[in-house]
């Protein structure tokens, strides 16, 4: 297969291209790295991305920004970071990439445990990552020609424990390896409208 | 109780005020009705909403817009109606009313059964009330003061089905009456981070 991955400089995407990259084709991409620059919160250059790779069997994001802060403190411009940049960031490549992917092609999107399991100062992360889980959930019934659309929805990283474990105490970290064999399940199996939950 | 109900003169909030107009000291509040006047989108609406009632124990919102369409039409800005209007709008609720509700006062706001059940068009809808169930978890184990907050997801009404009935066939829509109860639970009970199903 012919994969796409946005965010393959991040530490899943790293890890996704460990996985995936044996057995295919993989086309990086990312906002500062990767073989083709996009920036997903921009239609017209996620319009460019596929003109630039062409017809893709997989489009896989693991790319977007949210913002953290405390409830009492958190503006509405603030939630909109969030909204903006890992919602609509992979919404965008589901709404252009849809009209070009080959047939039976999938979307693979990342949401994360956030959006059942809420921290201290996450509530960004939350609307943002259960706006995603129902998003898929909502498209893999339109989707036409066998496009199929999951979500993996990971854990907090051992790889980020270092910086944001203060954040995420008890929480039963999973190494970024482990989160990848999802996406794996995604574009490699057969399932749609699924949100894998790597906890 | 003083409770302010935004979205009062639609079919829930109709329902929700002849649940709870008879026990407690209802304050409407809409676009184009009600005692007082406010467009949840705009913060400073939201913020002069407050100033106009003053102290008050639960706000509970029924209203807002999501755009329907199919998804292969579906644009970024018909996405943002949704996350504006009905997702945002109910956060800046909370975001203004968490610094003046009384000690122990409450938030209900509305999602929807899309979130999980979704249907064809209903893309925008399926991604707001997700995000909206989301924020109302998270947010619950951040408000300070004792304050609550907690989520209803209506089922189709019963009201509706004349006007979008044929969009959710198979569907076993319910009565407003009966979705007013889970407002009667939510302000007037103890529970918070819930999102109470009517389905």
């Amino acid at each position: 297969m012919k994969i796409v991955i946005i965010g393959a400089g991040g530490t899943i995407g790293q890890a996704v291209v460990a996985e995936l990259g044996a057995r295919h084709d993989i086309i990086s991409a990312g906002r500062n790295s990767g073989d083709v620059r996009v920036d997903l919160k921009d239609y017209a250059s996620v319009q460019q991305l596929f003109r630039s790779v062409g017809a893709v069997d997989a489009v896989i994001a693991t790319a977007g920004n949210v913002h953290f802060g405390p409830l009492g403190e958190f503006t509405p411009e603030q939630y909109a970071v969030g909204l903006n940049d890992k919602l609509m960031g992979q919404v965008n490549l589901v709404l252009a990439g849809q009209h070009v992917l080959n047939d039976g092609g999938s979307f693979t999107l990342t949401s994360g445990i956030l959006t059942h399991d809420p921290i201290r100062y996450g509530s960004g992360a939350s609307m943002a990552n259960a706006a995603i889980d129902g998003f898929v959930r909502a498209a893999a019934i339109e989707l036409p020609r066998g496009l199929r659309i999951n979500a993996v929805s990971p854990n907090v990283l051992v790889e980020s424990l270092p910086a944001y474990g203060a954040y995420f105490r008890g929480f039963d970290a999973v190494p970024a390896a482990r989160v990848a064999l999802a996406y794996s399940k995604s574009a490699e199996g057969a399932q749609t409208g699924q949100v894998y939950a790597v906890h």
